[in-house]
């Protein structure tokens, strides 16, 4: 999407070197956009681990990218030396966030197709041309979300003759999150470059500030008119008929509906129940868990650490820094995520279109899946 | 109610000297406990408009003293010049916070006393006199709401044989917006005092962070357990059975049960509701409008500067500083209230007893106002 009037994706090669990965610098924003190089392993698993880069589907592109890093470190001499290398930092690369699918899945993807090819130099060309794949894919598939998405904002559109439709999200599952268009975003990117009047209402989302931070800054960076506000407020709003429709992603959601996302989406969910709001979840094929039929029983809900809550990040002239919020000795909880019924759900945006968030609707898009899912 | 082992109010005069009132200078909680003279009028206006104090009770107790000093201050050669001076003093409190129900009610109490006597000295012993009385009836309001509510409390310890109670509160009606015991916090000191288990879920409150703040400072000056947690993050406790009841405050209340309180309340109550968690907003009765039958469609809702969303206050060191929280030129709105439907609470919790948040319920504890509410 679009930064200060360039396009950018969220990781790239080089242009003149493509054995250096870029990436913007995600801890900077919104304060300071810093693109930094990414030359070996050791940089790349620290920029996963650190967060410089975070989102499912960007955590996924990147480690793509690491694992062709990876052959271009590894020794030439040997093909057994190249593979003790390569396994080296392919462990490097998965103990950096342990519990994130998207690494998994892409540093597998990369073994599988090396291990088709015979020299170290096919090695090397395969896995560039993979990661190449896995981020245009990542960007293919929020693409398409967007324009499955996109006509539900019309829709809407069209219903209130032209004023602006007011759609309230909830974190980032923007394309910073992803490599671009992002998924909840990639709706109202895809609406807004059609010309169709948007506004989105952002959740601040406490306690990382993820909407404040880096929904805000995108969507601002892309010229679509936002307003930021208090985790707090989307009720009232909703109440005054302030909200047209509520889009949020997804970490995990169950193949039956239930919604595993970042915490507070629950309570937008009820409130758009409560006030006839429709309340739609955007997610790429991959997010789904084929095996769990209840996502109030069976997902489990990270817990972090009490800072986040008891610190606020931001910046204080030139300095980025955290201030404390509570008196010493009080004690934070931390949920990271909470779990929405299918109930409240009105429907799933994915790559191949809108489903109901149910088995039916969800094995309606993706009949192949019929055969692995358990029973209900 | 407790600061480090002693027992203070918000207000009180001092103990060598009755010409002069202390305070509590709230901005600087939770990081310094400041205890503040007010000897002049212009010192009582200032604390009031500049939020040294605040909170509906002590607004209303302020201006009670407010007045008292304006007595001190007022020459006494004449009644003449004597009530010149009062009646400017007057002027000058109630534009400080020109909404605030309580300073007019405060101030117009305190002229209709004196108006009944007659010399210069009997006039300052009547204003002090009352301004003690408005500050004890707060507190003993306060005290009663305190003892109806614990039988809730109790009944639920009964059924936990034991067990912590877990009350989620969200914003400050503690004893810091009364002269003690608070409001939605006078049943959890009374059960705490009573030897009952208790532990507070203390929603951090964005944008201002009354509860990360004074709720969780207050709680944790009198021993009570509590833990502090991100506004998103109620209705995943609720969910999981982590929370036992809700207690709020309100800052004006419909004789048929609608509540108006700080932004995000709604979106607690339909958590409640939606898990089966008993929903309780406690109030004395000075926080009724007996002219209103609709609080969605009646009660106008304050929109503050969208500053208060885009930074955070906090300690850093040494200092209290404000840092931002969203890029330039993203705007924020800032909606103070919600009203919450009397048909998402369980019960209102008054001086006179528990109730239904409904116009029987109400009108069946205060008959007296039969005669002067609208007809439905």
């Amino acid at each position: 999407m679009n930064v200060g009037g360039e396009h950018y994706r969220t990781i790239w090669l080089k242009d003149d070197d493509p054995r250096i990965v870029q990436i913007i610098d995600q801890r900077e924003l919104p304060f300071r956009f810093v693109v930094e190089d990414l030359e070996t392993v050791d940089e790349v698993a620290r920029a996963i681990a650190e967060m410089h880069v975070r989102g499912a589907g960007l955590i996924g592109a990147t480690a793509g990218y690491g694992v062709y890093i990876a052959t271009l470190e590894a020794p030439s001499n040997s093909i057994e030396a190249f593979s003790r290398s390569l396994a080296a930092s392919t462990d490097q690369l998965l103990a950096t966030r342990p519990t994130a699918v998207n690494l998994r899945w892409a540093v597998e993807r990369q073994l599988a197709a090396m291990a088709e090819a015979s020299t170290v130099e096919a090695k090397r060309s395969t896995a560039r041309a993979l990661a190449v794949e896995i981020a245009d894919e990542d960007a293919e598939f929020c693409r398409r979300i967007g324009e499955h998405g996109k006509g539900i904002i019309e829709a809407l559109s069209a219903e209130k003759a032209g004023e602006p439709v007011n759609v309230l999200t909830h974190c980032n599952a923007g394309w910073l999150a992803f490599v671009d268009y992002g998924t909840a975003t990639a709706p109202i990117y895809a609406a807004h470059d059609a010309g169709v009047a948007v506004h989105v209402w952002v959740d601040e989302t406490r306690p990382w500030n993820q909407g404040a931070r880096l929904t805000a800054w995108e969507l601002g960076q892309h010229g679509v008119p936002h307003t930021v506000i208090a985790d707090n407020t989307g009720g009232h709003l909703m109440q005054r008929g302030k909200v047209d429709m509520v889009i949020t992603g997804t970490d995990r959601t169950t193949f039956t509906g239930d919604v595993a996302n970042k915490i507070g989406t629950y309570l937008k969910a009820l409130a758009a129940r409560d006030n006839g709001v429709p309340f739609y979840v955007a997610l790429p094929s991959s997010t789904f868990d084929w095996t769990l039929t209840d996502g109030l029983a069976q997902i489990p809900i990270e817990e972090r650490a009490g800072d986040e809550v008891t610190t606020a990040r931001g910046s204080l002239g030139d300095q980025i820094v955290s201030v404390q919020l509570t008196p010493e000795g009080s004690r934070a909880a931390n949920y990271a995520f909470d779990v929405t019924p299918a109930r409240l759900v009105t429907g799933l945006i994915t790559e191949r279109g809108v489903c109901p968030a149910s088995r039916e609707g969800v094995l309606g898009l993706y009949p192949e899946k019929r055969a692995v899912v358990p029973a209900s």
